[in-house]
């Protein structure tokens, strides 16, 4: 954390922290894809981040405590990101950003389809969601998964049917 | 709005309009504190914002649709800002950024204390006080206030009673 704050104020050091548009993208990419590395989330991201962008960014972020930084066990000389439990806590703040967004901005059929699913299924699913991503960062068993499918799986699928049919079908 | 955005996911949408860490804190001392011209805004604000950021994130906010802008009756040559119900409707936003920060980051106890009350009231306590804002600034009645006081006055009454608190008492 910074020294001097502009207020004491919890919005404003909210703002201080993930207010800057890249942040919150970095760690949207992470919770709903599952990217963790470095080149994954470059080559990943929808907005064409850039890649000193995207360095700088994942380094505020490790230093703000929302992100820790590891050696892959699975890849040598790879470094992997991991969301810490206050990052998870953000996923109400990005469900609700995207509900906003759902309704008022000129959203893409395919992309609004996750944040339709996971407004809709309120509090219970977004808690759900906080469990799987406590487990696969964290470590924490989130315990089985309802229906045999996570909450990612069952955003993704639905997102590939709507991104599936826009291919095939004119836009209304 | 802009013609072309980086992605037309609903995320990345909303923090192209709200993504400023200004205009967010704008919105915010617009819906606590119910000032509504430039010069209240500019003295009002606790994270000393300069003139010219203001006038520009007022110019921003006014161009995406998150306020109005219309001369005051009350006051000749004055500009009073209006809250659209965009703008109304990030408050489950503002009230989730508020507790994200009031767990996680060195907020003031006086500046916490409203952030604390709106996370505990629930949707119930955010519905009434959005529909307050849309009396104040859409000129849609509320009805009467439960218990005779306003959102805005109870978070202000609880804010005042810690703020007063902390002027006698040394810091814990």
């Amino acid at each position: 954390m910074h020294g001097a704050h502009r207020s004491g104020c919890p919005i404003n050091l909210s703002l201080e922290v993930i207010g800057d548009k890249w942040s919150l993208l970095i760690v949207r990419d992470i919770v709903f894809s599952g990217r963790r590395h470095f080149r994954e989330l470059l080559a990943g991201s929808q907005e064409g981040i850039a890649s000193n962008i995207l360095a700088n960014r994942l380094n505020a972020l490790v230093e703000h405590g929302l992100l820790t930084r590891h050696g892959d066990p699975g890849h040598k000389q790879k470094v992997l990101y991991s969301l810490t439990e206050a990052a998870i806590e953000l996923i109400p703040v990005l469900v609700h950003l995207g509900s906003w967004g759902n309704r008022w901005l000129p959203v893409s059929d395919a992309l609004s389809t996750r944040a339709r699913l996971l407004g809709d299924g309120g509090p219970v699913l977004w808690q759900r969601f906080m469990a799987e991503l406590r487990e696969e960062h964290l470590g924490i068993p989130a315990g089985p998964a309802p229906g045999g499918r996570t909450v990612r799986e069952r955003l993704q699928e639905a997102y590939l049917a709507v991104a599936e049919a826009g291919t095939t079908a004119p836009p209304r």
